[in-house]
């Protein structure tokens, strides 16, 4: 609708009823403003569990607050483009608006993948800090630039699992010839262990790990790997995730679009995605619970901590990646040291708040209980 | 402005244009729309760091992206009322809005106290889940309701520090006799552990410290902590804050001001809420470890764990405490089943997240450094 038409004939209209015209018979927002029609192609299947249900949170929550007047269909992976191609839709104005993870565009701009997730990085929490208050956001509206894009954090998976074995990890030798799938640093860091990394689709995993073909891959947390089925085709569920210990999800916008949103929108989109960040985030924390009780207790899976000598020769070897990663270009090592200084701060913060409470809140001691219902 | 009498002027201009207008002679928004003025009382000091900059945060947030149609003034604590009669104000409609902490309420209704934090419960990202998916935003409700308001999460302290002390604290026995200043919940359980527990205004703290009128008191963390200048009234800085491990503030809005709001606004000003909520969160966690280098660097400040003995000890008397709290009436029993319960859940996945993962960022390496700028 252009607003020059709408104007014409609401002026129209009123002089026709005499100078007098019932609140009722305008439609409100439409009077004087432009509607946006927008689309956003996503990486994920269609309301996959978490991330693409966020995707779809966003848009809705963007259509109330802006009554209507910024509408955003979502596309799942493969319905407009392929997933892996969603930057090159927005990039080239196809479609406005994206929603992935910031590691799929490493091939484009290198400094994108620090942006999701370090191994041996931050958390959840750590990570929102340091995208609002430790130059983050900035660092990122940066490396997008280079894609043609607007960047916004826009949900987080928390701490993830890590991965799903059929042989049992007790020591780093264990890494030697180990066929695991994990993409981006985290494989970066097996590669590097000894392990011979592969990267398969979604759909090829379960079929590889029951022919032997791979021994192990990693996926999210008990809440979609138990959709997925995972424990179907492997006996051992390993922990921490320690190469995605606060994976952020992005929604990237093309630059032009952006800039043609009125600021009222421009703060819509912008807040929308700051609550979507921490609804996604709470919602793998209400549910991986539940999911892992029902792999550990109804599918038998075998859960299994990470032993200290292979955490720690992994977090060694991490550091030894990211080192090599960030001497790629002098953007990688920008985003790398920034996030390298927030993680020593963020790091003895953690360790007299979070990790004190924990340890206290994990003492021998009788709690209040509920009540039975 | 009435609706009616700006549709009739616009209407009688267009007619007197000879029904061509030019689109920039229209006030955008105000054409057919309400515009709301609103006040909020808060229970801060004007801008206090993160919690009264937290409260002009929601009201320039929602100002941007109502595009001005809800414009609402922050009031510092003692500017309309006195801080601790906000809700008064709020729920008698003196003013529409207000910003604070659950626990203030609880001589209002009990069960409001929970709402904030309880000893030994729940962090900042567990008590999120809580709200968003553990029932928590629908039995707030019920709680506010019984004060005639809405209740919106509004910020997260994360967790807080255990206090100011000008004695050791090695064993429960040292909690006999202990004149501390400590309200709410952890002010029960301090006194059940034999202490003597007192309320004081904020300005009343150090001049109590210094003359020995109390040995110790609690207030947030270092951020605030070092603005409040209480190092130079206590010796000992203790951690973890067991009482308070990730306090939920508050946005209540008189339920027939909310009522009034068109759905458009009524979703901008949840989601600038949870937007602010995560915002504040992200600003102590950026900042409290400055602050805390600075007090224990530059302001010799002695910073102690309470040890292991004293947290089990404490941990059992909250447990105690909080069950006879629950059994005051059947809505705090409601409310505490259902935190209890979440806990319960959110504790063992953060075992195997969070906490895992914090000790594995912890184990014996050398990790990437970032590069001398």
């Amino acid at each position: 609708m252009q607003r020059r038409s709408v104007i014409r004939s609401l002026a129209t209209s009123g002089a026709a009823a005499g100078g007098l015209v019932a609140a009722s018979s305008f439609p409100k927002p439409a009077i004087a403003q432009q509607t946006y029609e927008w689309r956003m192609v996503t990486t994920w299947p269609k309301n996959f569990p978490g991330l693409g249900t966020g995707a779809e949170l966003l848009a809705q929550m963007i259509g109330q607050m802006s009554d209507g007047r910024l509408q955003i269909t979502v596309y799942g992976g493969g319905e407009i483009v392929p997933p892996f191609e969603s930057m090159d839709a927005v990039e080239s104005g196809t479609v406005e608006m994206g929603h992935g993870a910031p590691y799929y565009w490493k091939g484009k701009v290198n400094a994108s993948q620090f942006l999701a997730a370090i191994p041996f990085g931050m958390n959840a929490q750590e990570m929102n800090a340091w995208y609002q208050y430790g130059g983050g956001q900035e660092l990122a509206d940066k490396v997008y630039a280079e894609m043609g894009a607007k960047f916004f954090p826009s949900g987080n998976t928390g701490v993830q699992m890590g991965g799903w074995f059929n042989k049992e990890m007790n020591s780093m030798a264990d890494y030697d010839g180990l066929k695991m799938r994990i993409p981006g640093l985290g494989g970066e860091v097996v590669k590097a262990a000894g392990g011979n990394v592969v990267n398969l689709p979604g759909g090829e995993i379960p079929p590889a790990l029951q022919s032997g073909a791979i021994d192990a891959t990693e996926w999210v947390g008990p809440y979609n790997d138990l959709a997925f089925g995972l424990y179907k085709s492997a006996r051992y569920y390993y922990y921490p995730g320690w190469h995605e210990p606060g994976t952020v999800l992005e929604n990237f916008i093309n630059l032009d679009a952006w800039n043609s949103l009125t600021p009222d929108l421009q703060a819509i989109v912008e807040q929308a995605n700051r609550s979507v960040n921490q609804v996604v985030l709470s919602e793998f924390t209400a549910r991986n619970n539940d999911s892992l009780n029902k792999l550990v207790n109804e599918h038998n899976v075998e859960l299994r901590a990470f032993p200290d000598e292979v955490l720690a020769g992994l977090g060694g070897l991490a550091g030894e990646v990211m080192n090599d990663l960030a001497s790629t270009d002098p953007l990688s090592r920008e985003v790398m040291d920034s996030m390298l200084q927030f993680r020593q701060t963020a790091t003895a913060w953690s360790e007299v708040s979070e990790e004190a409470f924990s340890h206290a809140r994990g003492l021998d001691y009788q709690y209040a209980t509920p009540t039975q219902g």
